[in-house]
């Protein structure tokens, strides 16, 4: 109950914070790209989980920060995120033709307008990282240090390169595949930009060395408990186009119950980790045991 | 002939430094990526006319500053040029076969890698600012600046909107544009990366505000009389695709020759807001003539 208003209270303030970037961007703007700021818009909105900057706010209120303190930052992130998965779900990737209860951007729009709505997004993102010291209390160099962190989270040797991964994997079948190299695909498709959400929440909010050290092997432990999840959910997940149905994933390598179980492993080791932090740490507990529980 | 010894050494010193990426990006990463990391630098080499980082060294040393300087942050503006080509290049874009004399990515790869290979280019170029600091003497703020400004100039009312307008303007016919707005359209498709890249040479190299005010007026024509030479040199080119043969351009809206002596107009006028520098600014000055005489 009292989490649920944690999670509600977090959403409707990144969604204020995402709506103040369309509104500052269009007051100043032309209108010629109307369309562009749209699909962006549409894609962003509605709302979704908003798990990542959720997590951003949480580590940095673990280290004594506050959420409204590291909003830019978390709005990045949920920009850069979107905009994987706009990418993502075009037709010479996933070809996902429904996105968070919508049809995707392509389907909505068209490709071109789908790529470059991605491609404004993660560019919007790094351009709101660096702005981010006119709204925020933060050094330029710790703000640079996180900027380099998300690239290198969301790079070649990271979640783009996880992406393209997998669409290699799914090309072989699941005997192809063992549970190893499954983990080291997803720890880079959706692990590293999990934890980049973690560690530049607690870096903002002037986390110390020791704390970042247990809030990254939490947010390593998180973001594969998720991927798990996300896995198991797919299954059942009637919206899905046909590659998604017969992907390589979790509980086609591991068994349905085997990947369950694999997940709550995963939570709990998550929640250890954190052993080290007092009651502000405990949105962060909650969120582990929300990451494994969800239905959607 | 001397400025022909400059543009080689310029390009020696940003190919160099391009190579030196993917020898630390590889050397400690791992193996699976290697068809990503071998596409960018498929798009990357051969080396093209490196506009775009020379003009950040000639920038920077025409305000006191040496082109070993400034050479991460002209990589990354290559590398943000290349994905941007990439992307245009998509069949759901321009659908074009060939770029730099051989086959465009999605061509020699496939249509996923080439939108993740774009996607890797600019989140690694983003990464390669904020890593800059530690190669380069500058302080975090400047780099953050430098952040700031290439987003603003990529980002949806930049060059991403830019394309964005060309496709829908490429849907109309030649008579329902008119001058300013394909004018409005380039300004932000090519000149706003273009000036970014003058204009980050020139704050990393400590340039004053006055400074900063002429190449600004610098870049606003260079970029434009690029543009304008660019779209001469489209018409007769064999290898691009049909849309491009099509297109809306400068010379189909003007004739010609007006679009050839308005090419010249707008470098005379580049060169002429270079008044207050003296020979340091010589292949500035130098670099207007050629983007207007270039045949390729």
């Amino acid at each position: 109950m009292k989490f649920n208003i944690y999670l509600e209270t977090r959403r409707a303030l990144i969604d204020h914070a995402l709506e103040t970037f369309f509104v500052e961007r269009q007051r100043t703007k032309e209108g010629p790209f109307a369309i562009l700021y749209e699909a962006m818009h549409y894609c962003l909105f509605p709302s979704g989980k908003r798990l990542r900057p959720i997590l951003t706010c949480a580590a940095a209120e673990s280290v004594g920060g506050e959420t409204q303190d590291v909003l830019p930052i978390a709005c990045a992130i949920e920009m850069i995120h979107t905009y994987s998965l706009i990418h993502d779900d075009l037709p010479a990737m996933d070809d996902d033709d429904y996105r968070r209860g919508q049809p995707s951007c392509h389907r909505k729009y068209d490709e071109a307008t789908a790529i470059l709505a991605g491609d404004a997004l993660v560019t919007e993102a790094f351009g709101l990282f660096s702005e981010a010291r006119k709204k925020m209390n933060i050094s330029a160099e710790t703000l640079l240090e996180i900027i380099e962190d998300v690239a290198m989270a969301c790079g070649t040797s990271g979640m783009i390169g996880g992406q393209h991964l997998d669409i290699q994997f799914q090309k072989k079948g699941d005997d192809e595949i063992n549970y190893p190299e499954l983990e080291f695909l997803y720890i880079r498709k959706t692990g590293n930009l999990i934890l980049a959400a973690i560690t530049s929440g607690a870096k903002a909010a002037g986390g110390t060395p020791e704390q970042l050290k247990a809030l990254l092997r939490y947010g390593e432990n998180l973001g594969l408990a998720f991927q798990v999840v996300d896995d198991i959910l797919d299954m059942a997940d009637n919206y899905k186009g046909p590659i998604a149905q017969k992907k390589v994933s979790f509980p086609s390598i591991l068994s349905l119950d085997e990947a369950r179980q694999r997940s709550r492993e995963l939570a709990s080791r998550a929640v250890e980790a954190l052993s080290l932090f007092g009651e502000k740490a405990n949105p962060l507990r909650d969120l582990a045991e929300y990451v494994v529980e969800r239905k959607e």
